[in-house]
Order: structure tokens, then C-alpha cells, then sequence
């Protein structure tokens, strides 16, 4: 692979590089965004799972950079480690080091290590530079993606957060290898979510993969991370259409705290796959969403997650009312009137209350 | 006073209205800013003391607007309060209630309460609005002025925070009657640190105060905001001249923790106070700032704050090391060739422990 091949999107702003050859590619990007005049003292946040793997690889990388580890911190990947509490014990550390305003804090996991290292370098010292080197589909597609971080307040997803960009996202499909099937298959929830919001032919192509366990192809990864940064450059502080990317993700998120508490915690990818059905389904009721379509979604989701058992509208509620898009004066929710014709709609509480009754008892049935 | 007399500063980015009739100009501004077309959800996040005293009239300003009071959390004021871990639980709270994205949060109060308020606003569900309404001298002339906000973390102060416009600053010298002659004093210093990085008109104007412990006029609180102002403006995310508002306050800021974690805490003020002369003092034999004006500078501190008792460098050294400005390699300090002059620089530790030891013998003689 020569210098050229790497893909290079988003405009600078930050860049997010996606190569085949990261030890290769590493380097040119370093010198580019963080600089390689002087030392710059480095501190990895890393999940211990993938870090276990492929620790040789991420040195190699660095080897020859000018660059001191000041300290390397491995935390388990998923929810729980991703909580305000946590954050307080690694600044906690991060103080005692002490971690000075120059350093660079390298991320390498999933999305719970790109949120977490994200929020924490936002608010150190009042923001600290940040790569993110994401090792998931699910944080290479989505989360690692246009700057929001956030953690967990309790059972509170994502309560609390801020948006601020890395100094650049570094991709590599080699990281995949080792991911267990249900992380590939979470990662393609939010590709199917970028394909309902880019075009009826991305959704196409999306349904065609026979088996969603094996990793996307380069080229459909790329696709992917393409129409996310398409919308965010259009509106990067969410005053209007970056709030499309919310797509699915507010029943979603309710699935998601719902299921947590009831200690039957869903993957992300589980989670926000319902909440995107649903969307469609409040879809195709309110604005003629194709009902052909929504069922063919279904149908692929279901070869991947199950569908039961899902709360009814008075135990999810509680959930719901901490989304971060409501408004004091009712639930807001992105839906679509077609592929890549997204709206944000507020619709009121006892209207939602009966669509979802609806849904649940269609998904019992089998029959939409 | 008619609608034209109130001041506005800081060109709407965002603006800082400074009146003497809050009652009559506090809709105005809240309309051109928040607007008044729907009704808006309020927390109140106010100091105790000063909402004892002046409920009514802050009631009477929210009266005739269209606002839904959520909750109210009164804090007492001080640093003990300007926590991570207090803030930790304000945020529980607005889980709870729960607090919407429409929200605005107006923080009434000193320092504490609009660093607090600031920060917590900032990160929950990554940012809701906020309305400064400061109380003290203090955060009259700088906290609640250029966005910055910060909690501490145990004793590590300002460790945390962001940078994060409130919708607009609304300054009333009312507020200043009922305030302790020792918060009065702490305010002088940020007006001195202004002055300094103004010129020596505004030095010596503030020289010829006599007494220090009644409230500036109007016209002296406008030109040290305007200095402030002016600077961020310049450098509103502090790539670099917005640094040299951080004069006085690397020493300072070990100061006042030193002396907390020592159980005799410090004012603000006073501990910038003593910065302020220090970093005078390396400034002098660094670069010929004038000696008769630190003299100048310190006798007229002397009145306020007493200079006693500064720990060697030994026991200051961990305070300094958390500075958030320092880099990893080396302590940067802001230093003055003269008034107006400001320079950052980065200076190495054996020579700061010399000319600290100097200093501290120098006060003690009290010969320079």
C-alpha cells in the first residue's frame, strides 16, 4: 500500500483516516495534525481486551515517533466503565501524575473508551488533545465519529457529554479480526441507520449482506462514515439536521436503560436495531413510510436480534423522558417520510403511549 | 434610567449588560437573547446569601416573563462548594426533576456559582443555556466574564471545566451593598490584574483608591470588564494572549491551595494578591519591570491583605505543579516588562525555586 491509498474524509475537520496499513499510515498522520517538532508526552486509555491483542501492533505504531508514555490505563469495554464515576477516578489519577496541558490522550477501543477519554480530555484543564484509534465497527462507524462523547449517570445514558473533536480518528479494518460476532453485528445497526438516512440504494445494498457477522467490506465502512460526516458538516453543534443522526436511538437509548435496569442489559447495537424498527414504524403510520420496507429492515434485524419481550409503554416512559432531545413541552423523534427524508417531529406523550402499545403488540403477531 | 443608559459590552458575543435598575433592563436583555415567544423552563442555581437578601428582586425581574421555574438549588458560596463531586450531585438532581434540553440555568451568585453552574450546564446533555447574574465584585470583573468556568477536585483547584458562553452576563452594582468589606478587597485584585495588563493611566487610577474596601464606581467596573473583554476577544479559546489573564494566578492558585489543604484558607483575592506581587517581582529581575511600581503595587495590596508567613519553595512546589498552563516541559508564568506589556514564559524550576526563596526573604525584610 503506498501513501496514497489511505482514505482521507472530512475535510481536515478533524480528518478521519481509514487505511489497511496502520503502522505505515500511523505516522503521516501524527506528523500532520499533533506535530513531530518536539516530545509530546502521550497517555493511552485502552480497552484491556483489544490492547491484549494487538499491544505490539499499537507500539509499533509509535515506535517511531517522537513521543513519552506517561501512563497507560486499561479499563474493561461497555457501559459500566463508562459512568461520571469512573471519569472521577481517572481525573483522580490523571492529577497525581500530573497530566500536563501538552499531552496527548490516545484512545484505543470502542466506543465506551472514545466517549469516556473523550469527555475527560474535553473537561481536563478545559480540554486536552485527543486520537482516537477505534477498534469496534461499532465506534469506527458511529461513535468514534464527529466529536459527541458522553458517560452514564447511574442508569442515565449519556447524560452528560460534550462535543469536541480528536485531533484526528485513525480507522483500520485490522482491528476487526479479533471482534466477537455480536460487536460486528451492533456496528451494523448504525450502518443500516446511516443507509435509511443517506439513500433507498444504500438500504439496498445494506439488505444484501447475506450474513452480518463477518465484517464489512472497506468500501461499505467508508460509505458509512461518509453520510455521518456529510450530516454533521452540515450542522456540527446539532442546532437542526445533526439531530437526524438520532435516528432510532430514542426509543433505543429507553430500550437500552430499560433493559440495564432490569439487570438483561442489550447491546447497544440490540437496542438502538428496535429503535430504529420502531421510528419506522411510527414512520410509516405518520408519513407513509413504505410499510414494504419497514418489513424487509425487520426482517434482516431479526436474523441478528431477537425482538420479545419488549416493555410496554408505561414501563419504558421513565426511560424515554431522559432523552436529550426532548424538550420541556413533549418527546421529540426523528422520523422518515423515505430513505434520506428524515424530519424531526414532537409528538405528544398519549399519542406515543398508543403507538407503541401498537408496535409491540404487531411485533407479538408477526404481523405489520 | 431609561432603556438607553444600561452599558453593553462585549459586541453580543455574548453580551455583558451592566445597569443600576436590574428590574426594568433584566426582560429586555432576556428577550433579545432567549427570546419570549414560548415559555422557558428555569433552574435557579443561587448563593444562599445573596438570594436571602435579594429574592424579591430577582423574583420581580423574572416576573413579567414568560418562565416556568422548574427547581432551585441554593449552594452556600466558597470553594468548598465548587466541587466535582458536588457537582455530581446537582446533576442526580436534575436527572431526577428531570431537567430538559430547553432549560436555562440562571446562576446567582459569586464565582463559585456561575463557575459551578457554568460547568454543569456545559456537560448536561451536552450543553443547555445559561444566564450569568453575578453578585460579588469578584465574579462581577472576571468570573462570570469570557466563558471559562471550572470546578475543583478535592484540593486541586480548577482542574475541570470548559469553555462555554452563558447567553448573556448581567451586572447590577446593587448587589454590592450587602457584600462583606473582605469580598469587596478579594475584587480589587482582579481589577488590579486588569489594570496591570492595561496601562499605567489605569494602575495608577486604581492606586489612588483610598479605600478598597467600598464598591469601585460604575465607570471603574466597566474599564476593568473592558480589559478583560478586549483580550478574549483577541483570543477567545486561548491559543495565546488569553493566557495573560492567567497573571498573578499560577502563584496565586498555589497559594490559595496550599493554604486550604494547610486549614487556613485564603480569599481569592488575597491569594491573586500575592501572585500578583510575586509574578511583579520575577518580572523586575527579569525584565526591568519598574521596581517603584511593584513597590507601589505591594503597599497598596498591604492595605488589604497581609503578606505573612509564604511557604518556601519546597512546600509551594506540588501547588504549582498543577498549574493548568504548565507544559511538560517547564512552569510558564506570565510576566510583565511593564504595565500593558505582558509576555508568557517558560522558565525551569531551579531558577523559580531562586527567585521564589528571594522573594518570600525580601517580603519578610520588607526590602526590595
Amino acid at each position: 500500500m503506498n501513501e496514497k491509498t489511505f482514505i482521507k474524509l472530512g475535510n481536515n475537520k478533524p480528518p478521519v483516516i481509514i487505511t489497511e496499513d496502520p503502522i505505515k499510515d500511523f505516522k503521516r498522520c501524527w506528523q500532520l495534525t499533533i506535530g513531530t517538532h518536539k516530545p509530546t508526552p502521550v497517555f493511552f486509555l485502552v480497552d484491556k481486551t483489544p490492547y491484549g491483542i494487538f499491544q505490539n501492533i499499537l507500539n509499533d505504531m509509535f515506535e517511531k515517533l517522537p513521543v513519552k508514555l506517561v501512563g497507560i490505563r486499561k479499563i474493561n469495554g461497555g457501559e459500566n466503565s463508562k459512568q461520571w464515576q469512573v471519569a472521577g477516578e481517572i481525573i483522580e489519577e490523571w492529577i497525581k501524575y500530573p497530566i500536563t496541558k501538552d499531552t496527548v490522550i490516545v484512545c484505543f477501543g470502542g466506543g465506551t473508551i472514545t466517549d469516556l477519554g473523550g469527555f475527560m480530555a474535553s473537561v481536563f484543564k478545559r480540554g486536552l488533545r485527543t486520537v482516537y484509534i477505534p477498534t469496534t465497527l461499532m465506534a469506527m462507524t458511529d461513535a468514534s465519529i464527529g466529536g459527541k462523547n458522553a458517560v452514564n449517570f447511574n442508569f442515565a445514558k449519556n447524560q452528560i457529554g460534550t462535543i469536541y473533536f480528536p485531533k484526528f480518528t485513525f480507522i483500520s479494518p485490522l482491528w476487526l479480526s479479533s471482534l466477537p460476532e455480536n460487536e460486528i453485528k451492533s456496528g451494523y445497526s448504525e450502518i443500516m441507520k446511516h443507509a435509511l438516512l443517506d439513500k433507498s440504494a444504500f438500504v439496498k445494498t445494506i439488505l444484501s449482506v447475506q450474513d452480518a457477522k463477518i465484517p464489512p467490506s472497506t468500501s461499505l465502512l467508508t460509505k458509512s462514515i461518509r453520510t455521518k460526516l456529510r450530516i454533521i458538516t452540515s450542522d456540527p453543534f446539532e442546532n437542526n439536521k445533526r439531530m437526524w443522526l438520532n435516528f432510532g436511538h430514542s426509543f433505543g437509548h429507553a430500550y437500552e436503560g430499560f433493559f440495564l435496569s432490569a439487570q438483561k442489559p442489550l447491546s447497544h447495537g440490540h437496542a438502538v436495531a428496535i429503535g430504529i424498527v420502531e421510528a419506522l414504524y411510527f414512520s410509516s403510520i405518520l408519513y407513509n413510510f413504505p410499510r414494504q420496507l419497514l418489513i424487509e429492515v425487520l426482517n434482516w434485524f431479526k436474523q441478528m436480534f431477537d425482538f420479545d419481550e419488549l416493555p410496554e409503554w408505561k414501563t419504558l416512559q421513565p426511560y424515554i423522558l431522559q432523552d436529550k432531545k426532548n424538550l420541556s413541552s413533549g418527546i421529540r423523534l426523528i422520523l422518515l417520510k423515505s430513505p434520506g427524508n428524515p424530519l424531526i417531529d414532537q409528538i405528544e406523550e398519549t399519542r406515543i403511549c398508543e403507538l407503541h402499545n401498537e408496535f409491540i403488540n404487531k411485533l407479538r403477531q408477526n404481523n405489520f
